[in-house]
């Protein structure tokens, strides 16, 4: 349990807090907005002079991108370092009209905060500030605190591990929090133990020097829109396995206490698909948890090419292409898949036209032990902040997060993925919003790892 | 031969042909430019006025689209009576940067009308007027002349078949010409007696009811672009051919005659394979003609889903589509096609996916016979206008002209297909041009088959 004048310091300051989280929220800093850099710069003066003002030894690192924050509060050799991983760069906002109030205005409206940002990922970036200006402000936190707050992680974080290796020695901890996952329901406290990876193509085919007429070519000439999409089907095999020679060698198999654990959560498959307004799933409705969480995937995230317009012309294209993303489950390694994938494409392309494939973004999958002292404490962190029943759950996600594997490989800890976002947050989408309840018990549970990662729980 | 006063009226008349092709040159009629369709009236005005001023009785009829014109010149009743098919509309003169002069500002430069439309298709009608004007102004032709020009061969000629079949008795002739075809090479005077025919789809796929995260949902739900490529790669099998059911029940097969014929054409698969731009032609240089003229293909002409812009972004799209035309081999029925292609996508869409299919345009395959009066009256011609040799060549053409096959099917002619156009014509690109030789020719050529028409050769 918190010592009582660290919890009243929160439910004391809560205002504050928020007043903080809204000044950090009329910043626009969408990292995908080349046009305006400066309000990155801006988003990250922001958090380092909040740290500066807790005591930390905060700086302002440069990356071939946006800047990274870095800051430093040691209270004691003999303690413990915990590293905070989040964010501070943004979603773009687009399509504005369909925002209720503007993104870069914050409101609080029936309990909740409304923003671009909100809970993706600055309101779990500032109740960990809030978790150690409680600390600070009576008699120091029980650990040594690091944070690292990124500006890319919205595309991707390119240089997420050229940093962490330059800046090694300033980042090294024993325990590490990574505040940017989510909830399996609202209500429903959830620790992420795995990622999926990510490998991301683009495959171009060229042929014709021009857009052929159809009639005059149609049969001389191989057409690149079908050799496109004869390679694309060729990923696959009829069962809807990905069908690139060696690419499940290196899968983990789920253990049987995994999937044991997943069928306690609370999952109904029929609302999954509800929600992804499907009418049916892919392969049925059994498993649907481990397919999305530790099985790959190989999805085709955009194909053009040829005549796109409304009606009709008669043309064999010069050119397609398609966007293809695989999501990688633990243990695969996205430079061997890329490698295969490169050799499959090659070998299923036609004589006729010419293929390339480029490489739009790679990140390794991560798998932490679920036992670790750092999810015991996180556990026991959520426990006290949110209450039980219900108890946290133990959670995998399939999406990436690139920094949680760079973090274990490069500083060798095994960080504990609490983000406290709630599924519903639209997160990405118009009308993104973070529950003021869950802000604030948010700063409850990362004071509450900041004790427990100092005084590690049985 | 042509008698001597009609060779030498043609001869002295050149200018006023050429300053009358000009004029109708000037008429941006664009068929599918629905901002300015009374450009294609002026046309089908300029068209009627030629005709009535040389003693046709000559309408402007409407269609569902653009306006129609016919001309009757009735000579004697013991005379048989030629149609002369045409077009007035052109394409769009898009990109306009890359023409050297204005599309619609006709130049005669290094012996050449440059300008929208001097091919394809005002150039060989004009010559068809000049030709019926020298006959005219020189004691009448020998045949009964019936003119027929379209305004919307341009957009597939949707309702030609209607309006032929509206004004069956007001076409009904002895012969026909559709002057709409192009020379093998350039120079070689060439009869076209088959054209493929056409089924023009539109497949969609439908799946969740926004785009979604590929790491959240990338396994769980069915990916439109996926089941996309793999319904169309469907549409092959491993051998190249077409893998709808029952595809090639009706298709007529080539004759020995006819592959001989072809062989002795002057084709060479490398010029070809060059002037196409391509490394290498489908399934290698062997039979390129058969499969280009007498065989069925299946071309992506389009296909577009998901995010198609710079970079990545992790989605799976909510929806996807593909335009896809098949040739129709001569016998092969569109509408069994339509029906069987259908079927095929209905049976390939995997659950969990929507697919529908829309179809822009059908248009019968068409094959005449090689040794027609019509064709032979073709022959003389083209070598009285062009000299001999070379011999006039019998060829086939892979791409559709939809009227030639409701002429034979509705009015029980025998089109015969003499364009005159040149391959190097740049038909539908920027730069069109016509010959100023060839247009002349084609006006000698025009006359000559008025005269053999009348007077059947052995």
């Amino acid at each position: 349990m918190l010592p009582p004048q660290v919890a009243d310091y929160l439910n004391l300051h809560r205002k504050d807090s928020l007043y903080s989280l809204f000044e950090l929220l009329r910043i626009p800093s969408i990292a995908n907005d080349t046009s305006r850099p400066d309000r990155c710069m801006e988003a990250a003066e922001w958090v380092a002079g909040r740290l500066s003002g807790l005591g930390f030894d905060a700086e302002i690192l440069p990356t071939a991108g946006r800047p990274a924050v870095a800051g430093d509060l040691h209270v004691r050799d003999t303690a413990p370092t915990l590293l905070v991983y989040a964010h501070y760069d943004v979603q773009p906002a687009e399509p504005l009209d369909e925002w209720h109030s503007p993104p870069f205005e914050p409101q609080l409206r029936d309990g909740r905060i409304y923003a671009r940002g909100a809970s993706d990922d600055k309101g779990p970036l500032v109740a960990f500030l809030a978790a150690a200006e409680a600390w600070v402000r009576n008699g120091g936190p029980p650990v040594n605190l690091r944070f690292f707050v990124e500006g890319e992680e919205e595309v991707g974080s390119p240089n997420v591990e050229p940093f962490v290796a330059e800046h090694r020695d300033r980042l090294a901890a024993d325990a590490a929090v990574v505040a940017d996952t989510m909830f399996f329901r609202p209500g429903l406290p959830s620790i992420t133990y795995g990622l999926r990876g990510l490998a991301y193509f683009q495959i171009t085919i060229e042929g014709p020097s021009r857009d052929l007429h159809s009639g005059l070519y149609g049969g001389g000439v191989v057409n690149p829109a079908n050799a496109l999409a004869g390679i694309a089907a060729s990923l696959h095999d009829a069962k809807g396995r990905i069908a690139i020679e060696g690419f499940y060698d290196d899968v983990v198999e789920t253990t049987d206490a995994e999937r044991e654990s997943w069928a306690a959560l609370p999952f109904d498959a029929g609302e999954f698909a509800a929600e992804a307004g499907v009418e049916a799933l892919a392969a049925g409705d059994a498993d649907v948890i481990e397919r999305v969480w530790a099985r790959p995937s190989l999805d085709i995230n955009g194909i053009v090419g040829g005549y796109t317009q409304p009606g009709s012309k008669t043309i064999i294209p010069a050119r397609a292409s398609a966007k293809v993303s695989i999501r990688l489950a633990p243990r695969q390694d996205p430079q061997r898949v890329v490698a295969a994938f490169r050799r499959h494409v090659a070998a299923a392309t036609p004589v006729g036209v010419r293929s390339s494939v480029a490489v739009h973004a790679t990140a390794r999958p991560v798998l932490v032990p679920p036992d670790s002292p750092g999810v015991r404490a996180a556990r026991a962190a959520l426990s006290e902040a949110f209450g039980t029943p219900p108890e946290p759950v133990l959670i995998r996600c399939g999406a990436s997060v690139p920094v949680t594997e760079v973090l274990q490989r490069l500083l060798g800890v095994a960080p504990v993925m609490i983000g406290c976002q709630s599924p519903d947050d639209r997160l990405h989408s118009p009308n993104e919003k973070y529950g003021l309840d869950m802000f604030e018990r948010t700063a409850v549970a990362a004071a509450a790892l900041m004790q427990n990662v100092a005084r590690p729980l049985q």
